[in-house]
């Protein structure tokens, strides 16, 4: 929990701000969107798209903190016409709000994917079990080395994250890899597959991210690309990947409802 | 990412003032509109209802955002009775905001258009993704010369950002038109008619009030004319095209209605 490194440039400021600020207007936004589309899918997927939005507030709540955070910790002004000057305020930037909001999300966001999958409820208890603990784990396992400068310990701790991540992300590569011949449409299958690749893709990010300290970076360029890439990942992640999950819900619905009506 | 140019009169700051409230007012009332609509439209054209809200839902955010950043970076006060005296605060106007609003909602608001014209599924998906990235592609270009006092830089990035607008101005006027004689019912074609006079007129505000600066007009007229230039194409574009995709979306589903009740 070092404090904010000094000698920001208004141009990474502004670029962090406006990260956060996106972030802001990405999760609010997504939310809305699932929570309208709840009448449009059958009851099976309701709880699937509530979860999702869930996400989502938890995610817009939290960046409207750290953006008040953000904003805090600095003091920008133009001194007669001057270019924008930024000095750190010295109130404290809270590291530790994403790290809450993944707690919460990160469970969360598999349980969305694995109701969405519809499997029988034995097995959907079991996955979300274990998939919500090791990835509750992996989020604990990361904090640690997050609020440390020191780069031995931030390996350290990164390298004992990423235990319960490989775990998690390979269990969802095998379990979607699976569950994508069994899915009652090519439309739905290939909705699946999707979602599959936007998971690894989203969930690979946030390790490198965290090693941007490690690898040489320093100070305010660190910190901007780390905020920055912070954002860019959690809106694929939750907001995007949340797109997908209603996608298979309205497409797993229209197939069960068209079933329905042959039947008649 | 110039601070303001000094020397505002009350006039000037006071009419982007009202503009930027203006803003508001318009995009959040439209938000509620076409959410409280949704009932009234059948199952096939909600989802293009809930993004139109969604674009105008974003927006509102925004203008929230640009008239606090505006209100922040002046102080205004008569003394002793006299005229109101603007001077600047020192504290950044950020200009981002508009373009952050911009890289959510123009993909969104081609997306609700092609949604609402009811095309087959892999022409929907594939006209999405093309055009999505295009209109991405053309706000992200804009950007960096929107933030540069240099006139040779703002035509050089003016220029680039017009090859991926070009495309999608006249893909929307081609794909229309062929639409228009595919409509269900003339009042249906009228007003897709008229989404399509809508589109190339609010869309082509943009390119001149951008290039306000670079045609003479310099320090507070420019960035007044600028920020009532956007916002009324932004109204134009967002909450009365809005409108428009309502109407479309209310003609057809009656459309559809009355041929369900013959047909049975």
């Amino acid at each position: 929990m070092a404090p904010l490194p000094d000698g920001f440039s208004y141009a990474e400021w502004n670029a962090t701000y406006n990260a956060l600020s996106f972030g802001i207007a990405a999760m609010g936004s997504a939310t809305i969107f699932f929570w309208l589309q709840l009448p449009n899918v059958t009851k099976s997927y309701r709880t699937a798209l509530i979860i999702t939005g869930i996400v989502t507030l938890i995610a817009t709540y939290h960046y409207i903190r750290i953006f008040n955070s953000w904003v805090a910790a600095f003091e920008v002004s133009s001194k007669d016409g001057g270019d924008y000057a930024v000095q750190l305020t010295g109130a404290p930037f809270n590291d530790a709000y994403r790290y809450v909001d993944w707690l919460l999300t990160v469970p969360l966001l598999l349980i969305e994917l694995i109701l969405v999958m519809k499997l029988p409820q034995q097995e959907t208890m079991g996955m979300c079990l274990k998939l919500g603990i090791a990835s509750a784990l992996m989020v604990a396992l990361g904090y640690p080395g997050e609020i440390q400068e020191d780069l031995a310990v931030r390996w350290f701790w990164w390298k004992l994250s990423m235990v319960p991540f490989c775990y998690v992300v390979f269990s969802l590569m095998i379990g979607l890899s699976e569950s994508t011949s069994k899915q009652p449409s090519p439309a739905a299958a290939s909705l699946v597959s999707a979602a599959r690749y936007l998971t690894v893709l989203s969930w690979l990010t946030y390790p490198f991210v965290y090693i941007i300290k490690n690898v040489g970076l320093a100070g305010p360029a660190a910190c901007m690309y780390e905020q920055v890439g912070y954002s860019l990942a959690d809106v694929m992640a939750k907001a995007v990947f949340g797109v997908l999950i209603w996608a298979i819900a309205a497409e797993k619905s229209a197939v069960e409802e068209s079933g329905k009506l042959l039947a008649k």
